[in-house]
């Protein structure tokens, strides 16, 4: 197909390109609150093709009630969402592309062999964070664009290109997009995959459990009660949860993984002295959603969990543990495996990889659930970078990793929004 | 005995003064670093009565290298030691009153139901951080020396007054003293002993634990490594060898103690991401030193136990736990019971309180262990105010019982410095 070899000709032509403008776009950190530098080199990157980009900060008042909406911050000043569409010429299905720019921190920097903000390359590897999740992914997809564009390809369905916020901390960004309008026949997200399609995506959730105990001075330890001794047990009860809520799940995409929808208990803090008795801990996590879970019936699992632990003991009987969710909220999503954009997904991979595609269910949530949920848009993930690279130290990409995936993408765009007959 | 009258009747008459002062002594935050104001009040009540205190802020370059000495901060710049010398009229036995102004922080506010540092006076007791753990017993030694020194007592030994800083994290307030040559026959410590007589106080040390995990996304989080779970390991550990430790205390005086000398396990904190598995735990605590033990002893005991947690675990194995002793510290002591100060003191006891002195071992470590094992000075502990209220919210002190202890304080210093036949 000539349009094929065309595209493909223009993307090799571009690599370079392509590179120097996602070093650019990881030179700029934008962690959550600090997103406006790389959303400006988007927008310019668009406006240079011809398109008129719609930038707009989520607005905080507008979304509060939605059931959708987790405020992860109180405004969204300096943080906004660029949305840009290329109109096709009618009577073709659309696509919405959708990545987002927000990174989450570095980290101890101590860890990183490579500056976590520079975008070294090295052996045909970007470094920084962000490369990889997923302004790599999101390069592939404006790569594609601007071949299809570029080339003077002309297609029927709307392309909807969207770069958005806030999706590390539970979506305001892409919730914003769906709420503003923004809706297609499908929609992809190119959240590092490393090329396997994300079928199913997992949900999660924050949670802040606050444990009670009592103060005393650390030399008569025994007149006070351990909040961190309290909060051990509800560690341990929650690990329990874990195994109880896995043992249930018997999806075969899940089938390899050790711990289908885990329940992280990643921040801890407590007690104020050291020879104090610590009369509160707080315990921060992330509970996964399966994909066909609702958000509120996980919820209730982890309350009912907590009372338990509460009724269980003498002390936090009269103090019962308490449970928040907060920030970060992904809603899980599905795609069928015959749904029509599922079939030019998979189809269009072996075109480009010479390989069968590999369908997974994703150990953790995207924008996708919101997109499937809210907008009702069918929606796939699958993007070049490897997973296990994401939020680490020394997250990097393989470059023609990017490259390739835009050759992929430019396909599926074209399969799905049909070309002009011209 | 003419001069007990005397005393008895100036206390009397100058309760009110007394208790105002305490409460302008409540009302000076003096937690570590703060403790400037609350000693311009000591300055300021030592001056109107004749003496000439001695006002110096300890010295971390001159400190440094002490076995004794542990830096609690870099510079002690605004916490000023307060000393004054009542000088004996010669040929009779000095004693040494000495009580630190420094206080723990307050806590979380809500629990407390009077103002932390407003000094309130409900039903006889004054409430605030600090009122028992010791400015009572502070404002009862010096109601006591007003009283000698108003009434025109004249002793033969000195009376040395020291109003410290620094005790809660260590001692370098006291230590400081010592070094600078203030010696005495005998010392007197009225922490909140609630009126018992501590001849054995238990000594502590501060200790921080850093555990190493492994970071990794939260939805996969077994590629990962908690550090809070290896955390929970530690903890187990050090609650056994608190267990191990106290099995082997049979002294009488801690018949009555459940746990004769504790390990509390007082801060705990990690991970900086709800969803990131925690790569780095810290653990603060205090271990309590019998008075026979040695200091490094416990600190190699406790070192062993975590080398030997560090063996038994996987990942532990190559990424050991660390431990530092820091901050606090505070050294065991003791004192016969047939020693010479230690009968004056008993003896006092009966006539004023007209019931026989409860003679135990602390559950907490003071300053009187540098006085005895640096100073090499006898030293006993009794004072006013409850242990069980200290580092607590809503801390109080009965007001009639720091009047009680002022009175009794007044005629042990009469009895053990000896007035002149004049």
């Amino acid at each position: 197909m000539k349009i094929h070899e065309t595209l493909d000709a223009y993307i090799d032509a571009h690599t370079s390109e392509a590179t120097a403008f996602l070093q650019s776009l990881i030179q700029e950190k934008s962690v959550q609150g600090n997103e406006l530098g790389v959303q400006q080199l988007v927008t310019r990157k668009l406006e240079s093709l011809g398109l008129r980009p719609d930038v707009w900060e989520p607005n905080a008042h507008e979304l509060d009630g939605h059931p959708y909406y987790i405020p992860s911050r109180p405004a969204y000043k300096g943080s906004p969402n660029v949305v840009a569409v290329w109109k096709g010429t009618g009577g073709g299905k659309s696509i919405i592309l959708n990545g987002h720019v927000d990174v989450v921190p570095e980290g101890d920097t101590a860890k990183w062999t490579q500056p976590p903000f520079g975008g070294t390359i090295v052996d045909g590897k970007m470094y920084g964070r962000g490369t990889t999740d997923m302004k790599g992914g999101n390069v592939s997809l404006m790569l594609a664009l601007e071949s299809l564009i570029r080339t003077g390809v002309r297609l029927k369905g709307d392309v909807i290109f969207e770069s958005v916020v806030e999706e590390e901390s539970g979506g305001t960004g892409t919730l914003a997009t769906v709420l503003r309008g923004y809706k297609a026949d499908a929609a992809l997200i190119p959240e590092p995959t490393n090329m396997k399609l994300f079928v199913k995506q997992q949900g999660s959730m924050w949670f802040r459990i606050t444990v009670e105990g009592r103060s005393a001075h650390g030399g008569t330890r025994y007149e006070g009660v351990s909040a961190i001794e309290k909060a051990i047990l509800v560690h341990q009860a929650v690990l329990e949860l874990e195994k109880k809520r896995n043992s249930r799940i018997n999806d075969p995409l899940y089938a390899h993984i050790p711990i289908p929808v885990p329940i992280n208990m990643g921040k801890i803090q407590g007690g104020s002295w050291p020879s104090s008795v610590a009369d509160l801990v707080t315990v921060e996590g992330r509970i996964g959603v399966a994909p066909h879970e609702s958000m509120q019936a996980v919820k209730d699992e982890l309350k009912e969990t907590l009372e338990r632990v509460s009724a269980g003991d003498p002390w936090l009987k009269d103090h019962p543990v308490r449970l928040e969710f907060f920030g970060g909220q992904w809603v899980p999503n599905q795609l069928a495996t015959d749904h029509p954009f599922t079939e030019v997904v998979v189809s269009t991979f072996e075109e480009i990889y010479h390989r069968p595609i590999a369908v997974e269910a994703s150990p953790w949530g995207t924008d996708g659930g919101l997109l499937g949920r809210v907008g009702e848009i069918p929606t796939l993930v699958i993007g070049p970078g490897e997973t296990r690279v994401a939020h680490y130290p020394d997250e990097f990409i393989q470059l023609s990793e990017v490259v390739l995936a835009a050759r992929y993408f430019a396909r599926i765009i074209a399969a799905w929004c049909e070309p002009t007959a011209s």
